[in-house]
Protein backbone atom coordinates (compact mmCIF):
# COMPACT_ATOMS: atom_id res chain seq x y z
CA UNK A 1 0.00 0.00 0.00
CA UNK A 2 1.08 3.47 -1.10
CA UNK A 3 0.01 5.54 2.52
CA UNK A 4 1.85 2.13 4.19
CA UNK A 5 5.23 3.59 3.00
CA UNK A 6 7.23 6.47 4.12
CA UNK A 7 6.75 10.10 2.55
CA UNK A 8 10.10 9.90 1.60
CA UNK A 9 10.02 6.33 0.25
CA UNK A 10 6.64 7.70 -1.92
CA UNK A 11 8.23 10.96 -3.03
CA UNK A 12 10.96 8.56 -4.67
CA UNK A 13 8.72 6.29 -6.06
CA UNK A 14 6.46 8.88 -7.21
CA UNK A 15 9.33 10.07 -9.43
CA UNK A 16 10.16 6.69 -10.66
CA UNK A 17 9.97 5.80 -14.66
CA UNK A 18 6.54 4.00 -13.63
CA UNK A 19 3.52 5.86 -14.07
CA UNK A 20 1.66 4.62 -11.25
CA UNK A 21 1.35 6.31 -9.00
CA UNK A 22 0.91 9.34 -10.68
CA UNK A 23 -1.28 12.51 -10.45
CA UNK A 24 -4.76 11.23 -9.39
CA UNK A 25 -3.39 9.83 -6.68
CA UNK A 26 -1.10 13.34 -5.66
CA UNK A 27 -5.10 14.76 -6.45
CA UNK A 28 -6.28 12.25 -3.55
CA UNK A 29 -3.12 12.91 -1.43
CA UNK A 30 -4.16 16.62 -1.55
CA UNK A 31 -7.16 16.29 -0.58
CA UNK A 32 -6.50 14.26 2.63
CA UNK A 33 -3.94 17.06 3.51
CA UNK A 34 -6.34 19.64 3.40
CA UNK A 35 -8.60 17.75 4.94
CA UNK A 36 -6.28 16.42 8.03
CA UNK A 37 -5.54 20.29 8.00
CA UNK A 38 -8.81 21.49 8.45
CA UNK A 39 -9.25 19.18 11.17
CA UNK A 40 -6.36 20.51 13.06
CA UNK A 41 -7.46 24.18 12.75
CA UNK A 42 -10.74 22.55 14.32
CA UNK A 43 -9.26 21.12 17.35
CA UNK A 44 -7.06 24.05 17.96
CA UNK A 45 -10.65 26.20 17.96
CA UNK A 46 -12.64 23.91 19.61
CA UNK A 47 -12.79 24.28 23.83
CA UNK A 48 -11.16 27.46 23.40
CA UNK A 49 -13.41 29.64 25.50
CA UNK A 50 -12.41 32.67 23.02
CA UNK A 51 -14.17 31.12 20.07
CA UNK A 52 -17.12 29.41 22.31
CA UNK A 53 -19.73 31.08 19.76
CA UNK A 54 -18.84 29.09 16.92
CA UNK A 55 -18.06 25.68 18.73
CA UNK A 56 -21.18 23.79 17.41
CA UNK A 57 -20.09 24.78 13.89
CA UNK A 58 -16.91 23.84 14.14
CA UNK A 59 -17.49 20.43 16.10
CA UNK A 60 -19.60 19.92 13.12
CA UNK A 61 -17.02 20.55 11.08
CA UNK A 62 -14.48 18.63 12.61
CA UNK A 63 -16.55 15.47 12.46
CA UNK A 64 -16.77 15.60 8.71
CA UNK A 65 -13.27 17.07 7.85
CA UNK A 66 -12.09 13.95 9.80
CA UNK A 67 -14.39 11.33 7.97
CA UNK A 68 -13.13 13.05 4.54
CA UNK A 69 -9.23 12.70 5.48
CA UNK A 70 -10.11 9.01 6.25
CA UNK A 71 -11.86 8.30 2.81
CA UNK A 72 -8.95 10.72 0.52
CA UNK A 73 -6.19 8.53 2.16
CA UNK A 74 -7.69 5.28 0.80
CA UNK A 75 -8.14 6.79 -2.64
CA UNK A 76 -4.77 7.36 -2.75
CA UNK A 77 -4.14 3.68 -3.25
CA UNK A 78 -7.39 3.19 -4.78
CA UNK A 79 -6.45 5.60 -7.89
CA UNK A 80 -3.39 4.05 -8.42
CA UNK A 81 -5.37 0.85 -8.44
CA UNK A 82 -8.21 2.06 -10.94
CA UNK A 83 -5.15 3.39 -13.14
CA UNK A 84 -3.53 -0.75 -13.00
CA UNK A 85 -6.59 -1.74 -13.83
CA UNK A 86 -7.07 -0.22 -17.07
CA UNK A 87 -3.62 -1.02 -17.64
CA UNK A 88 -4.54 -4.43 -17.29
CA UNK A 89 -7.43 -4.41 -19.74
CA UNK A 90 -5.65 -3.62 -22.36
CA UNK A 91 -3.42 -6.27 -22.00
CA UNK A 92 -5.94 -9.11 -22.73
CA UNK A 93 -5.56 -11.01 -25.05
CA UNK A 94 -6.61 -9.41 -28.82
CA UNK A 95 -6.57 -12.09 -31.27
CA UNK A 96 -10.32 -13.22 -31.79
CA UNK A 97 -12.88 -11.38 -32.75
CA UNK A 98 -14.25 -12.46 -29.27
CA UNK A 99 -11.57 -11.80 -27.02
CA UNK A 100 -11.30 -8.26 -29.19
CA UNK A 101 -14.94 -7.83 -27.93
CA UNK A 102 -14.42 -8.22 -24.30
CA UNK A 103 -10.79 -6.78 -24.46
CA UNK A 104 -12.76 -3.63 -25.52
CA UNK A 105 -15.65 -4.01 -22.79
CA UNK A 106 -13.48 -4.42 -19.94
CA UNK A 107 -11.26 -1.45 -20.88
CA UNK A 108 -14.40 1.08 -21.26
CA UNK A 109 -15.59 -0.93 -17.47
CA UNK A 110 -11.89 0.02 -16.28
CA UNK A 111 -11.91 3.50 -17.85
CA UNK A 112 -15.30 4.85 -16.47
CA UNK A 113 -13.82 3.46 -12.77
CA UNK A 114 -11.00 5.52 -13.21
CA UNK A 115 -12.92 7.97 -14.01
CA UNK A 116 -15.32 8.14 -11.27
CA UNK A 117 -13.08 8.14 -8.97
CA UNK A 118 -11.49 11.13 -9.47
CA UNK A 119 -14.96 12.82 -9.80
CA UNK A 120 -15.73 11.69 -6.23
CA UNK A 121 -12.03 13.03 -5.44
CA UNK A 122 -13.12 16.61 -6.63
CA UNK A 123 -16.68 16.34 -5.10
CA UNK A 124 -14.59 16.23 -1.66
CA UNK A 125 -12.32 18.70 -2.34
CA UNK A 126 -15.08 20.82 -2.75
CA UNK A 127 -16.45 19.99 0.77
CA UNK A 128 -13.31 20.44 2.36
CA UNK A 129 -12.35 23.74 0.31
CA UNK A 130 -16.41 25.30 1.82
CA UNK A 131 -15.09 24.13 5.41
CA UNK A 132 -11.56 25.48 4.84
CA UNK A 133 -12.91 28.73 4.12
CA UNK A 134 -15.37 28.85 6.85
CA UNK A 135 -12.50 27.81 9.43
CA UNK A 136 -10.31 30.35 8.30
CA UNK A 137 -12.77 33.30 9.52
CA UNK A 138 -14.48 31.44 12.57
CA UNK A 139 -11.90 29.39 13.62
CA UNK A 140 -8.51 29.93 16.28
CA UNK A 141 -7.03 33.13 14.54
CA UNK A 142 -3.37 31.38 14.82
CA UNK A 143 -4.17 28.75 12.77
CA UNK A 144 -5.09 30.99 9.85
CA UNK A 145 -1.92 30.18 7.71
CA UNK A 146 -3.29 26.59 8.14
CA UNK A 147 -6.97 27.06 7.29
CA UNK A 148 -5.35 28.66 4.34
CA UNK A 149 -3.11 26.07 2.90
CA UNK A 150 -5.91 23.39 3.72
CA UNK A 151 -8.27 25.21 1.42
CA UNK A 152 -5.58 25.92 -1.13
CA UNK A 153 -4.70 22.04 -1.10
CA UNK A 154 -8.39 21.04 -1.90
CA UNK A 155 -8.89 23.53 -4.05
CA UNK A 156 -5.55 21.96 -6.00
CA UNK A 157 -6.56 18.67 -5.41
CA UNK A 158 -9.67 19.05 -7.51
CA UNK A 159 -8.99 20.53 -10.19
CA UNK A 160 -5.61 17.96 -10.24
CA UNK A 161 -8.67 15.35 -9.89
CA UNK A 162 -10.52 16.55 -12.85
CA UNK A 163 -8.13 16.84 -15.82
CA UNK A 164 -7.61 13.04 -14.17
CA UNK A 165 -11.56 12.69 -15.29
CA UNK A 166 -11.20 14.46 -18.12
CA UNK A 167 -7.85 11.96 -19.28
CA UNK A 168 -10.04 9.28 -19.10
CA UNK A 169 -13.15 10.71 -20.21
CA UNK A 170 -11.59 11.25 -23.58
CA UNK A 171 -10.65 7.31 -24.21
CA UNK A 172 -14.47 6.63 -23.04
CA UNK A 173 -17.22 5.61 -25.59
CA UNK A 174 -20.49 5.40 -23.81
CA UNK A 175 -22.30 9.23 -24.80
CA UNK A 176 -24.32 9.44 -21.77
CA UNK A 177 -21.72 8.74 -19.45
CA UNK A 178 -19.39 11.43 -21.07
CA UNK A 179 -22.06 13.95 -21.02
CA UNK A 180 -23.39 13.54 -17.43
CA UNK A 181 -19.34 13.34 -16.53
CA UNK A 182 -18.89 16.73 -18.14
CA UNK A 183 -22.50 18.11 -16.56
CA UNK A 184 -21.07 17.13 -13.17
CA UNK A 185 -17.37 18.77 -14.11
CA UNK A 186 -19.08 21.98 -14.93
CA UNK A 187 -21.38 22.42 -11.69
CA UNK A 188 -18.15 21.39 -9.52
CA UNK A 189 -15.77 24.34 -11.33
CA UNK A 190 -19.01 26.50 -10.71
CA UNK A 191 -18.71 26.12 -7.01
CA UNK A 192 -15.03 25.79 -7.07
CA UNK A 193 -14.86 28.94 -8.49
CA UNK A 194 -16.90 30.52 -6.19
CA UNK A 195 -15.27 29.16 -2.76
CA UNK A 196 -11.84 29.83 -4.21
CA UNK A 197 -12.65 33.15 -4.43
CA UNK A 198 -14.10 33.08 -0.67
CA UNK A 199 -10.70 31.49 0.69
CA UNK A 200 -8.77 34.17 -0.84
CA UNK A 201 -10.76 36.74 0.44
CA UNK A 202 -10.60 35.64 3.88
CA UNK A 203 -6.88 35.14 4.02
CA UNK A 204 -6.56 38.38 2.80
CA UNK A 205 -8.63 39.92 5.89
CA UNK A 206 -7.31 37.52 8.07
CA UNK A 207 -3.50 37.16 7.16
CA UNK A 208 -2.99 40.19 4.65
CA UNK B 1 11.67 13.21 11.43
CA UNK B 2 8.45 13.60 9.81
CA UNK B 3 9.29 12.39 6.20
CA UNK B 4 10.58 9.20 7.79
CA UNK B 5 6.77 8.52 9.00
CA UNK B 6 4.41 6.77 6.93
CA UNK B 7 2.04 8.39 4.87
CA UNK B 8 -0.63 7.54 6.96
CA UNK B 9 0.39 8.44 10.51
CA UNK B 10 1.57 11.71 8.79
CA UNK B 11 -1.77 12.77 7.81
CA UNK B 12 -3.20 11.44 11.42
CA UNK B 13 -0.30 13.68 13.16
CA UNK B 14 -0.79 16.58 10.62
CA UNK B 15 -4.73 16.68 12.06
CA UNK B 16 -4.38 16.26 15.60
CA UNK B 17 -4.47 19.11 18.04
CA UNK B 18 -0.55 20.06 18.03
CA UNK B 19 -0.26 23.31 15.84
CA UNK B 20 2.92 21.69 14.24
CA UNK B 21 3.45 20.12 11.71
CA UNK B 22 0.93 22.86 10.17
CA UNK B 23 0.74 24.59 6.85
CA UNK B 24 4.16 25.52 6.19
CA UNK B 25 5.35 21.86 6.02
CA UNK B 26 2.50 20.70 3.70
CA UNK B 27 3.51 23.84 1.61
CA UNK B 28 7.15 22.42 1.72
CA UNK B 29 5.62 18.85 1.15
CA UNK B 30 3.21 20.48 -2.01
CA UNK B 31 6.74 21.28 -3.70
CA UNK B 32 8.04 18.16 -2.97
CA UNK B 33 5.01 15.88 -5.11
CA UNK B 34 5.08 18.42 -7.82
CA UNK B 35 8.76 18.36 -8.47
CA UNK B 36 9.03 14.53 -8.29
CA UNK B 37 5.90 14.35 -10.51
CA UNK B 38 7.53 16.80 -12.60
CA UNK B 39 10.67 13.93 -13.03
CA UNK B 40 8.05 11.04 -13.73
CA UNK B 41 6.88 12.94 -16.73
CA UNK B 42 10.90 13.61 -17.58
CA UNK B 43 11.46 9.66 -17.07
CA UNK B 44 8.85 8.76 -19.06
CA UNK B 45 10.03 11.03 -22.00
CA UNK B 46 13.90 10.54 -22.19
CA UNK B 47 14.62 7.97 -24.20
CA UNK B 48 11.19 7.87 -26.04
CA UNK B 49 12.30 8.15 -29.83
CA UNK B 50 9.07 10.11 -29.82
CA UNK B 51 10.11 12.73 -27.89
CA UNK B 52 13.58 12.62 -29.80
CA UNK B 53 13.43 16.73 -30.27
CA UNK B 54 13.50 17.99 -27.07
CA UNK B 55 15.83 14.66 -25.46
CA UNK B 56 18.45 17.05 -23.90
CA UNK B 57 15.86 20.28 -22.72
CA UNK B 58 14.40 17.46 -21.01
CA UNK B 59 17.26 15.69 -19.65
CA UNK B 60 17.93 19.39 -18.06
CA UNK B 61 14.71 19.84 -16.53
CA UNK B 62 14.56 16.21 -15.22
CA UNK B 63 17.97 16.84 -13.17
CA UNK B 64 16.63 20.21 -11.98
CA UNK B 65 13.33 18.70 -10.58
CA UNK B 66 15.42 15.89 -9.07
CA UNK B 67 17.52 18.37 -6.59
CA UNK B 68 14.44 20.21 -5.99
CA UNK B 69 12.00 17.15 -5.18
CA UNK B 70 14.90 16.44 -2.60
CA UNK B 71 15.42 19.75 -1.16
CA UNK B 72 11.58 20.20 -0.39
CA UNK B 73 11.54 16.91 0.72
CA UNK B 74 13.99 18.27 3.68
CA UNK B 75 12.22 21.07 3.92
CA UNK B 76 8.98 19.48 5.42
CA UNK B 77 11.11 18.73 8.59
CA UNK B 78 12.94 22.12 8.56
CA UNK B 79 9.70 23.87 8.56
CA UNK B 80 8.41 22.45 11.61
CA UNK B 81 11.91 22.48 13.06
CA UNK B 82 11.91 26.30 12.57
CA UNK B 83 8.18 26.59 13.75
CA UNK B 84 8.94 24.86 17.42
CA UNK B 85 12.32 27.63 17.52
CA UNK B 86 9.70 30.63 17.42
CA UNK B 87 7.81 28.75 20.61
CA UNK B 88 11.07 27.82 22.41
CA UNK B 89 12.08 31.39 22.01
CA UNK B 90 8.17 32.28 23.52
CA UNK B 91 9.74 30.46 26.37
CA UNK B 92 12.56 31.88 27.54
CA UNK B 93 12.39 34.06 30.41
CA UNK B 94 11.32 37.34 31.14
CA UNK B 95 11.72 38.15 34.71
CA UNK B 96 14.02 40.78 34.48
CA UNK B 97 15.08 43.94 32.11
CA UNK B 98 18.12 41.33 30.70
CA UNK B 99 15.77 38.28 30.03
CA UNK B 100 13.08 40.30 28.58
CA UNK B 101 15.74 41.78 25.83
CA UNK B 102 17.54 38.33 24.91
CA UNK B 103 13.87 36.73 25.02
CA UNK B 104 12.74 39.33 22.49
CA UNK B 105 16.23 39.22 20.49
CA UNK B 106 15.74 35.21 20.32
CA UNK B 107 11.62 35.79 19.17
CA UNK B 108 13.10 38.24 16.38
CA UNK B 109 15.40 36.05 14.77
CA UNK B 110 13.39 32.66 14.91
CA UNK B 111 11.12 34.72 13.20
CA UNK B 112 13.31 35.34 10.69
CA UNK B 113 14.07 32.10 9.81
CA UNK B 114 10.49 30.98 10.13
CA UNK B 115 9.72 33.60 7.37
CA UNK B 116 12.90 32.68 5.54
CA UNK B 117 12.24 29.05 4.78
CA UNK B 118 9.01 29.56 3.13
CA UNK B 119 9.57 32.26 1.09
CA UNK B 120 12.38 30.16 -0.52
CA UNK B 121 9.85 27.49 -0.60
CA UNK B 122 7.48 29.75 -2.69
CA UNK B 123 11.13 30.69 -4.78
CA UNK B 124 11.68 27.22 -5.59
CA UNK B 125 8.05 26.09 -6.56
CA UNK B 126 8.57 28.86 -8.79
CA UNK B 127 10.86 26.69 -10.56
CA UNK B 128 8.64 23.58 -9.93
CA UNK B 129 5.29 25.25 -12.02
CA UNK B 130 7.74 26.48 -14.61
CA UNK B 131 9.20 23.16 -15.53
CA UNK B 132 5.63 21.21 -15.11
CA UNK B 133 3.99 23.97 -17.33
CA UNK B 134 6.72 22.96 -20.12
CA UNK B 135 6.91 19.10 -19.60
CA UNK B 136 2.79 19.49 -20.30
CA UNK B 137 3.35 20.69 -23.43
CA UNK B 138 6.63 19.10 -25.16
CA UNK B 139 6.65 15.79 -22.47
CA UNK B 140 5.62 12.39 -23.11
CA UNK B 141 1.38 13.36 -24.02
CA UNK B 142 0.67 9.99 -21.78
CA UNK B 143 1.37 12.02 -18.69
CA UNK B 144 -0.46 15.61 -19.28
CA UNK B 145 -2.52 15.00 -16.37
CA UNK B 146 0.69 13.99 -13.88
CA UNK B 147 2.58 17.48 -15.26
CA UNK B 148 -0.85 19.36 -15.05
CA UNK B 149 -1.37 18.15 -11.56
CA UNK B 150 2.61 18.66 -10.62
CA UNK B 151 1.96 22.50 -11.91
CA UNK B 152 -1.01 22.80 -10.13
CA UNK B 153 0.90 21.42 -6.68
CA UNK B 154 3.55 23.98 -7.35
CA UNK B 155 1.46 26.45 -7.64
CA UNK B 156 -0.70 25.65 -4.35
CA UNK B 157 2.64 25.09 -2.48
CA UNK B 158 4.06 28.79 -3.41
CA UNK B 159 0.44 30.37 -2.49
CA UNK B 160 0.19 28.18 0.58
CA UNK B 161 4.29 29.01 1.81
CA UNK B 162 3.31 33.09 0.86
CA UNK B 163 0.96 32.80 3.66
CA UNK B 164 3.20 31.75 6.17
CA UNK B 165 5.84 34.35 5.02
CA UNK B 166 3.09 36.84 5.58
CA UNK B 167 2.01 35.24 9.26
CA UNK B 168 5.52 35.50 10.35
CA UNK B 169 6.25 38.89 8.99
CA UNK B 170 3.38 40.80 10.94
CA UNK B 171 5.46 40.03 13.72
CA UNK B 172 8.87 40.62 12.86
CA UNK B 173 9.74 44.57 13.53
CA UNK B 174 12.97 45.16 11.72
CA UNK B 175 11.44 47.53 8.91
CA UNK B 176 14.38 46.39 6.23
CA UNK B 177 13.56 42.93 6.39
CA UNK B 178 9.90 43.35 6.53
CA UNK B 179 10.21 46.41 3.31
CA UNK B 180 12.67 43.49 1.27
CA UNK B 181 10.26 40.11 1.76
CA UNK B 182 7.76 42.09 0.79
CA UNK B 183 8.88 43.14 -2.73
CA UNK B 184 10.25 39.39 -3.25
CA UNK B 185 6.67 38.36 -2.22
CA UNK B 186 5.02 41.06 -5.11
CA UNK B 187 7.96 39.47 -7.89
CA UNK B 188 6.97 36.18 -6.85
CA UNK B 189 3.23 36.72 -7.19
CA UNK B 190 3.18 38.25 -10.59
CA UNK B 191 5.57 35.61 -12.16
CA UNK B 192 3.06 33.07 -10.40
CA UNK B 193 0.21 34.58 -12.05
CA UNK B 194 2.06 34.02 -15.62
CA UNK B 195 3.36 30.84 -15.33
CA UNK B 196 -0.05 29.35 -13.81
CA UNK B 197 -2.14 31.13 -16.86
CA UNK B 198 0.21 29.41 -19.35
CA UNK B 199 -0.06 25.75 -17.54
CA UNK B 200 -3.61 26.14 -17.57
CA UNK B 201 -3.73 26.98 -21.42
CA UNK B 202 -1.59 24.30 -21.97
CA UNK B 203 -3.90 21.64 -19.92
CA UNK B 204 -6.58 22.92 -21.45
CA UNK B 205 -4.51 22.42 -25.29
CA UNK B 206 -3.30 18.85 -24.24
CA UNK B 207 -6.13 17.67 -22.19
CA UNK B 208 -9.37 19.71 -22.99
Amino acid sequence: MLTQMTIIDFIQELGSNSPAPGGGSIAALAGALGGALTTMVCRLTVGNSKYAGVQSEVENILAEADQLAVWFTKAVDEDTEAFNQVMAAYKLPKATDEEKGSRSEAIQQAMQQAADLPLTVAEYCLKVLAMAQRVLIIGNANAASDAAVAGLMAHAGLHGALYNVKINLSSIKEERFVTATQAKIRTIVAQDNELHEQLLKNASKVIG
